[in-house]
């Protein structure tokens, strides 16, 4: 097989997080996060956000990170307002369902929540006898690809202070996210009440950065991700990646670059004729191909089958941090052959 | 500072773990502990166990490893029976409550459950008013560094098979608690329904290696670990370590070797008269000095302070994979400067 | 007010059962449901029911039956899938899901599921990255007064069996249900895995009858209706309610009484050319009037807004076991003033 | 047989409480606890409480009464403190921990917490390696049928107060520990955060008013008590009762009725010669008789074995607010031919 299109974690890690890795290899670092790396990725997490107030804990995964996080914000008979296409929702075995709480879904418009969205679930849930909606779940870049624009997020985020909600950011793909949108990463501080910015998905071993912003859900939480068994004893293996990866442009160049690969393919692919799902701007796209076609990709390629489009069939490719132009390029030449 | 003795985890990585790590570095892997690396550790640590008959999924903390599998085995009404010192009684932050599940606790003998407390507690629990019992948490070596006999170990398996209880193994140390045991790895399949073989604290980033023994508990284990938050997207991560640690003996030497230099620290100080708590034959050992020679001893390393022994204090030192003699003999030579 | 047609529970108790509940008031009885009346009653539900192979549990609400059998038959990383009009996806604020499980649903037909929905359910689900289903759940009578048939309900069982998963009834309203259905009681047994006869909306002060089918699933259950808090102390309370119910017909007349009543309304309201939402065979109507009829009939009769239609608004009537023809005759002479 | 002092459940209900039944057998009410009893209910416990200022609820068990508040009050990685005697701890089937919490023990002196114990628990519990207490759980009467005095009360709650703990107390058998102590009811507003009255083991059909005092812990308790299963439908039930029991002093007699005969028990037994195991000044009774004795005892009287002393066995006598002076003085006579 010449390449795997399947998604953005086939690769190990980034090798600036290795080689800073390697140079801590011989160090002593004290345990569970509260050594000088992780320190020190706070501090620069904090710069790069332009906050000082605001609390900063590494867990190792996307479900962790989501299942401390809304089981901390939540009373037990409050539920999580979500897009139906939310990873919460779909792609997490019920981890929010096994902290006691209820996923409340609305259809959305392009994996994104609205206002609408939110105003309906509060109209709809009146009294007692159902749950009470006690925050609002969003990804950036949604788990299709789409990105919030920042009046969509400013909208979002004063519709939620004004009904008393918590809004939270899943940010397993917040650097290609940031890099496909008008957001701007030190504005993020003032869009939402806690968010996590993803590692795994772009360069890292393993890590998601919980940045909780509102000072009412800062106490205790290192007690919960504690009982949530998302404590690392070598949590110095988390904070030595960000400190890297946040040393300088490193977190948000890898997302640019996985973008502008997907761009390529997909500008490409629209010169060829081929069809797309939809305009994604971020690092996952979604052309359609006849049966036939897809596989004889498939006997060079690695990539999800998305879904039948009347008799085709929408593929995924998604890109990587580590994915090279050449890679991309030979995908093209090979689909101008699949395809004559 | 000369020298941490506070843990086994202040160390990044074996070098010869993180070599491997870099080798794979330039790979592309399939997600979620299904690629090449993962099922190579897999044979590799059968091999060992020299059994085809067991399932094997790698997590990445023990808090993790023992909530998965705890909340797996239980029904709703159940509990899990475990000695006043285990790690899942203390030091999880009600991480297995958080499950759903008491710890029903007993006094046990120098940190070691017995068969006469399994008796006890089945005698005690006798209808639908209080928890059944359902199953057993011991671990090899235990939280104050005591290890369990093959005798103690078999006696204990037979009596819970006889009573319908599983028995449940922490291996958070089993590589030092195997070390200084009479148990062989290749045993542990007829002495236990389930356990996990430590990685963190010895010599891993990351990472313990669940082991399901019992046919009856093996179906959807990796759905439980996905909905427990515990199911790493690079699985590989912890696979590719596995598979180094497992490939030749090196698991095994690294508990001999903090085992070695943790006897060789508890003989000096017997010569030089040093009272030691108890008789530890693993990597803890816990020797007892006055308050000015603690104090003396803290200018130069770190180390946990235990408890008071009338008007002197027990402290502990843990030796780990990364430690080596000369560190060792450098401790020893201060201390006759301290007593002196 | 002359008279409330909010619900079906707006009154205290059958004569019938609190003239037993006044006899047996000078007696004493074994706690927890373990006494005579119980015991009776249990034997007089098995004997109507044609099985003696089947298991049965008091508890005194619905919301309680629903948390402790659901919890029960599922696994950690399972969810039961419901209509989306379900109980326990609507009114039980989340109390399914504080049991740690998702609550998955279909959009159904008539407030009913179908094969289909079951069918889709199973092809959506695939992986260990979402939820298993492990059971589905149905009510007879649903929650908008519709009944499933015979037909239908051996369908979905069939089903059920061919995928294993289990089936279980709600019957908070299985009298009305069953006096509404081609469905007879003794033919339960053999279209679920576990339903539960609803006695709190049928003229008991509470009390509704858990009844396990599946031999699988009777294992313990004492001991979760403990660890659920739905175990009375004065189980008798239920027992005695029960026996009165099934020592003759009444718990089945009940039923067919407030259908009677309810079908009276409905062709009644026809006659005077009043619309309704839905052709509904059991003790809930759906009468469709314009605003200012309906403030008119406020000020004599309660009953719940159900939803505006065009510019006018469906009403809801739930008929009891206690209202009477008179009352209905009342109302209807009423509402030919209204909308004279 | 004769009579049965197994319990103060055995007797179905008050005949006042069910007069106020029959009563009520023809009207219409609200339901959940909206209607016009429940009200009037709370009224008369708030008027006896001589406090405006707290909540009231009403559920049918102690163990839903108490899962409910516990987990209203905890956040997830919070334990309550209890006695190790404490029902919670002991028989109420893991229901604390299945709703996710820790409860963490102390010995206690005579089934009393002791503020010595309380500072220990927080002594111990120091980092977020370990649970925090967050709440302490007292029961009056306890389990072993001892109380606490005004003087213990008090230093407990200003103890609980200072170290920024809630307090709550399990009053199941609340009558008749107000009448064996010096604690009047109106104090109890300033001795605790939140209160259960116990009625099932005084003479209701079933019923616990819960009452939180503290403003801290009011909100959303309604959404609470139905995510818990713990919200009736037909409320008024159980507000008819408490109204009935409130509306003299018909709560408190209860109590003390059941005192005295406890007490008359206990001076003629002395005078027989019979050893107590305790001192106990409420309800529950522990005399010692030899084995040959219990089993002819027990041809004519029910009542539990509760545990060996030396060669002899101590049971347990419980008097209810339906024991009759005449059942125990034919009691006494038939030990003294027992015993003669």
């Amino acid at each position: 097989m010449k390449y795997s299109f399947k998604n953005d974690y086939s690769e190990l890690c980034h090798p600036a997080l290795l080689e800073a890795l390697l140079k801590a290899s011989t160090e002593q670092n004290t345990g569970y996060g509260l050594d000088k790396h992780t320190e020190n990725a706070k501090y620069l997490i904090k710069d790069k956000l332009e906050s000082d107030n605001c609390d900063i804990h590494f867990v190792t995964g996307g479900t962790q990170a989501n299942a401390s996080v809304i089981s901390h914000i939540l009373r037990p008979y409050e539920a999580v307002l979500a897009c139906s296409s939310g990873h919460i929702n779909v792609y997490e075995t019920g981890a929010i369902e096994a902290t006691g709480h209820k996923v409340y879904t609305a259809a959305g418009i392009d994996g994104k929540l609205t206002t609408a969205d939110i105003e309906a679930a509060l109209a709809y849930h009146q009294d007692e006898h159902m749950v009470k909606i006690g925050m609002v779940y969003i990804s950036q870049s949604t788990e299709i690809g789409t990105v919030y624009s920042f009046a969509e997020l400013k909208a979002l985020y004063e519709l939620c202070k004004e009904k008393q909600l918590y809004l939270y950011i899943d940010g397993a793909r917040l650097s290609s996210g940031l890099a496909a949108s008008d957001v701007e990463f030190n504005q993020l501080k003032e869009l939402c009440d806690v968010m996590y910015i993803g590692g795994t998905k772009i360069g890292m071993l393993s890590g998601e950065a919980i940045v909780i912003f509102n000072d009412q859900l800062k106490s205790y939480f290192r007690y919960h991700i504690k009982n949530k068994g998302a404590m690392l004893a070598k949590g110095y293996v988390l904070g030595i990646q960000f400190e890297a990866a946040f040393n300088d442009n490193l977190y948000f160049e890898m997302g640019q670059h996985e973008n502008e690969l997907a761009h390529f393919l997909s500008n490409e692919l629209k010169e060829l004729g081929i069809p797309l799902l939809s305009e994604s701007p971020t690092n996952q796209i979604f052309p359609i191909f006849t049966k036939e076609q897809v596989e004889k990709l498939q006997k060079d390629y690695a990539f999800e089958i998305w879904e039948p489009v009347d008799d085709k069939i929408a593929i995924r490719f998604v890109t990587s941090w580590a994915t090279t132009k050449e890679v991309c390029e030979e995908l093209i030449e090979d689909i101008k052959v699949v395809i004559s």
